[in-house]
């Protein structure tokens, strides 16, 4: 994964191999690549590490021939899979703890390339919230920054419509075939002229409620910042806004009127503290330092890479399920509380997480599901 | 002027001859006062002092004639005087460094003892903008505030409207029979029950546009904090915002759509760290510790008490003169410059003022006329 090398197709295939298994999401890939040393190795070694965390059915391992027919399809609709580390990949993006493995990337790769702002906000979004969205992504758009975005109704589409000369990024939470919403086919062609729409879902897949907030860790993920133009209290700007947070990147929020209920998200961020915008100028005054600087890694501890002989001993591994129940707790604590070696704990962790038995959460945080 | 006690009659007519005279503004009254130990002394050197500072035509000497009928009248509307330092005088606003000497109150004084928020905002207040400061001001008066205001069209008027039951205090421009804007009379009325209409202004006095600005260091005086509900950029909320934050005073601002022109002041008081409002929550949580303490002396440095025998030698009162100009400058500045003693250089200052000649910015800065 070293930066500037391609993978070979057959590596991205064993790439795609193992993102597409059950139970593997972006943290788990890592986790096994680095534990087997390859995807390959990782591959053979599911099933025993599957069984080892108690898997009550068999998980499924993606055959090579849905992989190669995945690869196929994305190539043939245009959206070719761009692999973490790779030059294509999107640099910000590779410094989240849970980037994608393997990115479809549809458009210009270049527009990847340039620094981005997310624009981010209401669905039912009043005309001065668009009105303020257009204005907002023109602006940035002409000062040199990419509008990252999800495509959505309402303030999303104001800000992809008026940055397509500019370059503007959709991320999408379906495959790239599945455009949501449908009536949205026409923008999502529109931006491929200067743009790029992204996924990390598989083609063919279908978007369900869920895989929208683990879509907007990547819009968040993309950018520099993010601007919440108008959101109402708990919704899917607000997820974004706390993914931003947990990433270290800026939160910038629209003020409205505290008789709007469509102000009530973006005035609460404000009185956490997230930057007032009313123009272009307030987000390239906060942005235009960071850039300058190499992009930082996430505020999460990188973890120590596995040690390859780190097999739990009598009853360890016991030990350490019998500290874990619905209610999620830190790593550390299942360190500090087990007498297990770090290494031994998050190898039992992610043989849990393989037999589809633990939950992620953020901030270093695990459960039993 | 110790607290607690009240002026016999004589004082409080030598007070109200001496604030009445020309060129002898709140300021200069308390250094006349402490210069010459006492107000009738202060009276009796003003001619002297005048001349010494180079008047070029006699200042007018208040009457006591004149004041005996201000006296009068004022009684006469149930609207008597009270002096700085006694009992019933507003405490915060004794604190700050121009408080007037003698304030008009009519209306209960039981309201000047409550602790104090400002509302104030634009006259061409928006109809959103009206049902905010209505509600704020009902539940600030229901968590046991006084709501001060400058009894304007829009925001300051539903302000009061709103408090009238649980004490709402009027500041006006000009003097009490003179109720700006006219179509307020009734209002001014209703607002005696429980609150109170002050005035620094002489009975008779048709408020004019300069009277305003200095009205509003008194709305801001009087209270905890202030909230500016809707704002044009350069509009008379801003300039009471200012002098807020000269008399450490807390400053709040509703926010509003960056498309709304009545929402740029606000906005820009909050990127320039205006505490964000969208309920009275907001602003009781701010101001609630602030009312446990003792009242703060203002930010600015208190003066040393006058010298008795400070008199300029040679060619101190020349040199003194001569580092002044149109362009402001500091006191401090004019003491190193000098090389006269502070006392000195505050006994030239207040001889050019009584003279007409010098004019008094904010922060301790001076300037000729």
């Amino acid at each position: 994964m070293s930066e500037g090398v391609r993978l070979t197709d057959e590596q991205r295939l064993d790439w795609l191999c193992l993102i597409r298994s059950d139970n593997v999401g972006p943290r788990t890939f890592r986790a096994l690549v680095n534990h087997c040393g390859g995807a390959r190795a990782a591959l053979a070694a599911l099933p025993d590490l599957a069984r080892r965390g108690g898997a009550t059915r068999s998980a499924r391992v993606c055959s090579r021939q849905d992989a190669e027919r995945e690869l196929k399809a994305a190539k043939a609709l245009g959206a070719p899979l761009v692999a973490l580390g790779e030059p294509d990949y999107p640099q910000r993006l590779a410094m989240i703890d849970d980037a994608p493995p393997l990115l479809a990337v549809r458009g210009k790769t270049a527009a990847l390339a340039l620094p981005m702002v997310a624009i981010v906000g209401a669905r039912n979004a009043s005309a001065a919230g668009v009105r303020f969205a257009e204005r907002l992504a023109r602006n940035l758009g002409q000062a040199g920054f990419a509008i990252a975005s999800g495509l959505a109704r309402g303030i999303d589409a104001a800000a992809h419509r008026a940055s397509l000369a500019s370059g503007t990024i959709a991320v999408l939470a379906g495959g790239h075939d599945h455009i949501y919403p449908p009536e949205h086919a026409d923008l999502a062609e529109a931006i491929t002229a200067q743009g790029a729409l992204v996924s990390e879902m598989p083609m063919g897949w279908e978007p369900r409620a869920r895989d929208f907030p683990r879509r907007n860790r990547l819009i968040s993920g993309l950018a520099a910042g993010i601007v919440v133009v108008e959101a109402a209290k708990r919704s899917g700007s607000l997820i974004t806004s706390r993914f931003a947070l947990e990433q270290g990147r800026e939160v910038f929020a629209v003020p409205g009127s505290p008789l709007d209920p469509r102000a009530e998200g973006t005035n609460s961020l404000l009185k956490q503290g997230a930057t007032l915008v009313t123009e272009a100028d307030d987000v390239i005054t906060v942005l235009r330092p960071i850039l300058g600087q190499p992009i930082e890694l996430s505020a999460e501890e990188p973890e120590a890479p596995f040690t390859p002989d780190a097999e739990p001993r009598g009853n360890e591994r016991a030990r350490i399920i019998d500290l874990l129940g619905p209610t999620p707790v830190s790593i550390d604590d299942l360190v500090r509380l087990s007498g297990s070696s770090p290494a031994i704990v998050r190898m039992v962790l992610l043989e849990l997480e393989l037999a589809g038995r633990l939950e992620r959460h953020g901030g270093a945080l695990v459960s039993l599901r």
